[in-house]
């Protein structure tokens, strides 16, 4: 079974996932090459190759894990949680562990392993969007869990293993650090404002424009003002709404356009790169909804992280966010 | 000129680094391989490729900026942040910015192009953490600087781009956040026990010895018990001390022979890896010492870092601490 430990300086938990456990010998630099066509267990046909579906859509009908389906769900076939049993917290001298328990599942989003998210039709992206909330409306009835991140890893830059388009789902026994950061940070926005800080945000923004990349009905695509990464991107509601899975079905249809749009502009400008696209959402626990926001984060991989932003926390990077956004912005869609 | 940036949201900051600013057109994941002998600015006799030394040690003498060297400091071509000019801070609405001022610096450990601090010998490595050593004394006579973090990215997967063996140094004006971190936890473990974190880690894992992987004299490399990358590794010295510069001669000299026997046990278990070493010291304006543990780490690059661990800060860790101690403990050196 999986461990949860905590580092007894920084509080910072890891997840130590015995059953991705690989020996000294099977350590080189991942492959660059990603499981392709050939040894795919997502294709449509290979359904026995991957745990049985938790979800799946299938519009002509057909029986559960046999081709038919336009989009599935599995459990993923290497878990970095689990989701049997109980936390069993415990000490260890100095130190704190408990079991690594969760949920780790795979959204198949095409039967088709020649499909990307950048060439799937705006209705089939807006279908994934579905996919990732009815899977979080399932999940956070299970009351062990206090969060779930939806994340995608898009070519071997950014951690793919598989090359057909897929994202993926972990639901944890804890909010993560990350998460509170951006929670406590809001949540003092809040305090002394009576605002929420992204609402303000996007407002600054779109008043001011530099950082702005494209807007459409729901949802803006802003370069952030003090972004890790070059090309970094957030895709910010207008309206505002703290859960993903409380969002609207315009805000899902306007998300999926800008999807499309923002992959369709970094592909063009940055020559398709590797990418990791994350959502961020107010854990299930907060009561108060007024002072956080939820949103897309999407990463274009262009950079190695060195030892300075490990030793740091502190991003080196070498595009400023007018620019990047000029650069989104003039790209031809 | 660069700047530097905080996220309104966490507070995390960020440097914007125009003077490396690279134009969409530049922009493909970093090249695979490095620069090598052919064109490498820091091999002996190629001192006017490099911008004026700040520190050498010549053994025989000679004059600055040309051969003769055993070791060479230099100010970075394309530095992150620049020594000149002051803060400015100022808001921009919601948003915090300050000028990018700092040092950037490039220690060159050797002349020789085909010698790594591995197959360095002893006397040679001791050299190297001498020289930074010298150079923090230096900079933190410079009253605009708050944190001074030592480096060293070691191959292409970690960040590199010379393959001729350095570190580098780059003097902040503000403390980074993993670093405040870290001192906060210390901070709060001695308020409760009145007793250092790492000192206690220490003798935990001397006595129980499942996570040690070797001890020396002065040093003990330890794997963590919450470690964030497969093989993580910790070099604590015995006995407490808060800042790197204030270290004695026979902890450098333990050092040394430690590093060198980490990474020859590295190079043998997981095949010549890529790697980063960080050197963590208490900040100079810190008056309380007795609290904190300055330490290196040292980390190979065997895995990605994907979307799960940029959107959570939560790491998820293929290789137990135990295992990997273990097998280091076992390579022949």
């Amino acid at each position: 079974m999986s461990e949860l430990r905590k580092d007894a300086i920084t509080g910072r938990w890891v997840i130590i996932s015995t059953d991705r456990r690989r020996r000294p010998t099977d350590f080189r630099l991942e492959r660059q090459t990603l499981i392709g066509a050939e040894y795919c267990p997502f294709c449509a046909g290979r359904e026995d190759m991957t745990p049985p579906e938790v979800l799946a859509y299938r519009h002509d009908g057909g029986a559960p894990n046999t081709a038919g389906w336009e989009l599935r769900v599995v459990p993923n076939k290497f878990p970095a949680l689990q989701v049997e049993g109980n936390l069993d917290r415990e000490g260890e001298g100095l130190f704190d562990r408990m079991n690594g328990l969760g949920a780790h599942e795979v959204i198949i989003e095409t039967p088709d392993h020649g499909k990307t998210l950048q060439t799937m039709s705006e209705p089939e992206i807006e279908r994934v969007l579905w996919a990732y909330r009815e899977r979080v409306l399932d999940l956070k009835r299970d009351i062990r869990f206090r969060y779930i991140l939806i994340f995608k890893n898009h070519g071997a830059a950014a951690g793919a293993t598989l090359e057909h388009s897929h994202s993926q789902l972990i639901a944890l026994p804890i909010v993560p650090g990350l998460v509170r950061e951006e929670i406590e940070g809001a949540r003092q926005h809040f305090a002394s404002k009576e605002r929420c800080v992204f609402c303000d945000i996007v407002r600054q923004e779109v008043a001011a424009g530099r950082r702005v990349i494209h807007e459409n009905a729901e949802i803006v695509a802003l370069a952030p003002y003090a972004p890790r990464f070059p090309f970094e991107t957030w895709l910010l509601p207008r309206s505002h709404g703290a859960r993903y899975e409380e969002a609207s079905r315009q805000q899902y249809e306007s998300l999926a356009r800008m999807i499309k749009s923002l992959l369709t502009r970094m592909n063009r400008v940055l020559e398709s790169p590797s990418y990791n696209m994350i959502i961020h959402s107010l854990p299930f626990s907060e009561q108060a909804t007024d002072f956080y926001h939820w949103h897309v984060e999407l990463t274009p991989i262009l950079t190695r992280t060195a030892g300075f932003e490990w030793g740091t926390g502190f991003y080196i990077n070498p595009t400023s966010p007018e620019e990047a956004a000029q650069v989104l912005r003039a790209a031809r869609v």
